[in-house]
């Protein structure tokens, strides 16, 4: 045996035994699913993972990402061993304010791991967003992904397989922690190694198969990867609590904690406790950045009807050509969303994720845990394909810039499987998130522009049809913020709209005048956070607020409303909410808002009815 | 040129020319798209599917599911072609109240769909849903899938193709009508289809490649694929816009009509208008069922502390037991929500699905389409995985019972990536769903078994910790009704919860009456449809609500009960929300709780403030 069997040996040994203690400490977690990937973390962490522990986001280290994140304890001790941290942080583990949570997440304190991971299936393509980031900008880095085999069966882990190679992310490494064992048994393949070696093949990947606990094979796999021009895919076959005669390999200790009464003999089977470092080799320079020339794409200006989606493709163009960080995703309907501007102005910042939406996502979660600012579009409907991605996002703490189009029942004829009438209930429910509506040109540029300065996950709501020009290319639209059409000092009513029913909610207060009732418009371009004190002074001032949204009567602006005035205290009025109640089919926009009761006719007659006039 | 290849060129053709008829007089949608897929669909149409028109819900029949949904003029116009309506009917596509939608969908006129398609990649898991269905009931019909080349990116169809395969559901036949072009230009693969081919291998199915234009090739993989042992991969090269040159395999014409002035030329091409009609194959006969031996699992009884997922899969159990409609499907965590129980009653009407929730909604969705009482299960949290499949579910008019476990950050140590916080905003924003959140054994087992009779999407929050029992086990829990524990006809205040924050909410109260303060007490256990008078009432009775829920502060029973009150009339009166509104970490339960401000103290501390005492 060599000194580094023995040295990776001796280290896989440790992470086990520190899985095993930090776990059983906590009296919950994963030991069994660490043990079986602690050789092949070893061997990474020992000599392959370049990586600087002290300055864990300087741009040229590699990246580990652990998408099995149930394995923490796994990885966390590993960044023990490598002086993260110390043994006292290591037996935090899952107590209340310990950086060390059940399964990694990016907070301030934990700069070692740079995205969530706990759902399954969503490692692999954050770590192409990393690897996509190192090529634009030209740093050779590598990104390390460790796999389990249950979430082989993700269908978001076979999209990232695809777009890794086609984009030919040959700095990717997928390690396929094989250990048969699922939360509650087998898994589908077991130990056929082939069967994920072939896939991998046939989706353009090398694939190699070892033996997960001989460090010397694990060592050779890992120097083949980089040597390799494709990405490469690790089938590596372990035993789950391999070490340990009572858990090795044994169903029934999926997320169990070793009980105390057997920690001696888990931790004497691995050969005690012990206290090695290790020190991960030297990160790569990196060269300071070649010279930035902006784009000569102006601040679009407009004066004539046009659609949100286009406005904001424009201002996307714009931004990238002006900021060097901007990075934008397409979910192959880059000439639905207008992302294809940016494409023509910035192609070498423009990512095609074709219509696998849970991988663009995950790309751009990768893109901006790598200080890119990441915009990513497709039909609102089609986001919820991507739900849990952006859900993790927050854990992720992640700056995510999300553009729905083709909002609401007003596309059409194309009929409710291409509407999103349930984005604003996502997005609103999601934790910091900014949901902004824009009905017009002006609007959607300037919070197109407001965008690429949030934290958190922004989402700008887009609309079809092209729509009038309400606003000046100079008017200001803060979040939060929103804006008061038509006020006087007798509003008999409030109407409330943002997007397309703000229109109508402007046409309502014509029909309204004519038979003498006075209507105040305000329009909620903010959904969240939402103008509470403006919502407030108009109940004050009305009595009575119409809200109308072209969105399920659930979720979105109507319970945004309601919840900022119920925030404000006691209440007194009306509020009367207008949305979409039933499963729409095909017609025209115009039909559609008719038919949901959401035109200016239905809002006319809501406040007619509700006034007694 | 025999017999048969005229006649099913000539129908290839009618069903072209009357895609390009439909959509130049709606004035949009897809004939390029139907033209790649008119001659697959005319061999099969012709000679392949097993159908009676006549009646499209008789069980023997095969079932053709249209992926890729984009294409519904071609399937209207081989429908058109087969008996099931008339040319005049075709005509009206994507108009207001035509049962021809700009995708398809099963509405009641429209019999002869089975799914809702239109979002892409989820046909196979509905089709594979339905495959399933057959030889549960030992039916030997089979099913026919046509798919798109672009949704070949989407996560889902894989997830579908290796359930397919590990199902041994080689009643299932996926035909890829492989056009080389997406939306806004070429797929990844263009038309290289040994890419298609080896991943199909590598996934299980047989696989064989063809002129998708070449009719007795076409006839002859469809011979093939019966008679295979493995479901059938057919890739078929095709043409967008196939047979008019100014179409065929040019980009630019994705999604759009032949304009009028060009519909004679386009038209002529194709051999001029025709009026053929086919006859597809009779169905099989079908046996009547074996008859039914219900289980001796009997109705779940509980006196001692249960969590509300254990009552739930003793309860499912016992459904399972007694209903041979009934079916179970797991996503790998069984012994979580605890569908195991179900596998063990009636393991032939239990699918584990794996890691793959994608998939299992899909499945779920073509099982209900067949009759099946179809029950889903897995962490609240991974549930969001499905979201677009649960949308698609409502345009599908599908009976999706769903049961999402390990809700709010109640789950403690395993922290915010296993915590479903935004479920019931996302649930609650569904066309027609139901949202029931049990607090006790009593309560899940009896809204378990309300489930099994629900319409729609109904979906059941379950919690990880067990609860105390409240209710006895005859209680009645309707949907839409509320349960009120606590009452007095000087009730200063009412604390509104449901599942956990019930128990904190009558924990409350004992602190509040310490005080001298009397708090009225409601169990919210149906969140949608809600209890709106009884809320009402509370209001008009105290003045004061305190609205607690271990979810996100938007979208879930807050909101639900604001948007109640505002239902009922002119506010008069507080209502202050309490629920999640930071990213949780790790710590215990009882921690989590205090941290979020939602446990005793918290609620009692909010009434308390909005009371001045």
């Amino acid at each position: 045996m060599g000194d580094n069997t023995q040295r990776w040996n001796e280290l896989a040994a440790q992470i086990s035994v520190d899985s095993i203690r930090a776990t059983t400490a906590a009296g919950s977690g994963h030991p069994t699913s660490s043990m079986s990937m602690a050789h092949l973390v070893a061997v990474l962490f020992a000599d392959h993972l370049r990586f600087d522990v002290k300055d864990p986001h300087y741009r040229g280290n590699d990246r580990f990402v652990l998408s099995k994140g149930h394995a923490a304890p796994g990885l966390y001790a590993a960044l023990k061993a490598a002086g993260a941290f110390d043994d006292e942080m290591l037996m935090s583990l899952r107590r209340e304010g310990s950086p060390l949570q059940g399964h990694p997440a990016p907070i301030k304190e934990m700069p070692w791991v740079d995205v969530a991971t706990g759902s399954l299936g969503q490692g692999l393509a954050a770590g192409l967003g990393m690897a996509l980031a190192m090529q634009m900008d030209h740093v050779e880095a590598r990104v390390w992904v460790m796999l389990g085999d249950s979430e082989m069966a993700e269908g978001s882990v076979w999209e990232a397989m695809e777009a890794t190679a086609f984009h030919g992310a040959n700095n990717v490494t997928a390690i396929l922690d094989m250990n048969r064992l699922g939360q509650r048994g087998p898994t589908m393949h077991g130990w056929h190694g082939d069967v994920f070696r072939d896939r991998a093949l046939a989706f353009g990947w090398n694939a190699v198969q070892i033996d997960g606990h001989d460090v010397d094979a694990i060592d050779r796999a890992y120097t083949g990867a980089v040597a390799d021009e494709r990405p490469t895919f690790i089938v590596a076959r372990t035993q789950k609590g391999h070490g340990v005669s009572f858990l090795q390999d044994k169903e029934g200790w999926h997320g169990k904690a070793v009980p105390a009464d057997k920690l001696d003999a888990a931790i004497g089977e691995l050969g005690g406790d012990r206290h090695i470092r290790c020190t991960p080799p030297a990160p790569i320079d990196v060269a300071d950045p070649a010279p930035f020339t902006p784009s000569s794409v102006e601040r679009p200006v407009y004066d004539k009807p046009i659609a949100t989606r286009k406005a904001f493709g424009d201002a996307l163009a714009w931004l990238a050509g002006t900021d060097r960080d901007v990075v934008v995703l397409d979910g192959e309907v880059g000439n639905s969303t207008y992302t294809e501007e940016a494409d023509a102005v910035a192609p070498d910042r423009f990512v095609q994720m074709y219509i696998a939406e849970q991988c663009m996502v995950g790309v751009q979660t990768g893109l901006q845990a790598m200080g890119k600012k990441a915009f990513a579009a497709s039909f609102g409907a089609f986001l919820t394909r991507a739900a849990d991605q952006i859900r993790m996002g927050t854990v992720s703490r992640a700056d995510l810039r999300l553009c729905g189009s083709h909002a609401g029942v007003s596309i059409g004829e194309d009929g409710p499987s291409q509407m999103a009438i349930e984005d604003l209930a996502m997005f609103r429910a999601l934790a910091g998130s900014t949901v902004l509506y824009p009905s017009d040109g002006p609007s959607a540029v300037a919070l197109t522009e407001r965008m690429a300065t949030l934290e958190g996950i922004s989402y700008l709501r887009a609309t079809r049809e092209a729509t009038p020009v309400l606003y000046g290319a100079d008017d200001d639209f803060p979040v939060g913020g929103s804006k008061t059409l038509a006020s006087s000092d007798h509003d008999d009513v409030t109407l409330v709209g943002a997007g397309v029913t703000l229109h109508e909610s402007l046409a309502a207060r014509d029909m309204l005048a004519a038979d003498g009732i006075t209507a105040r418009v305000i329009d909620c371009y903010s959904v969240k956070p939402i103008d509470a004190a403006t919502l407030r002074s108009a109940l004050d001032d009305t009595g009575l607020l119409v809200v109308v949204e072209d969105h399920r009567i659930e979720g979105g602006l109507g319970d945004a409303v309601l919840d900022a005035l119920a925030s404000t205290g006691a209440l007194t009025g009306r509020v009367h909410k207008l949305g979409v109640t039933e499963v729409p089919g095909s017609a025209t926009p115009t039909e559609l808002r008719a038919w949901a009761g959401i035109d200016a006719a239905a809002i006319a007659a809501a406040a007619r009815d509700a006034l007694g006039r």
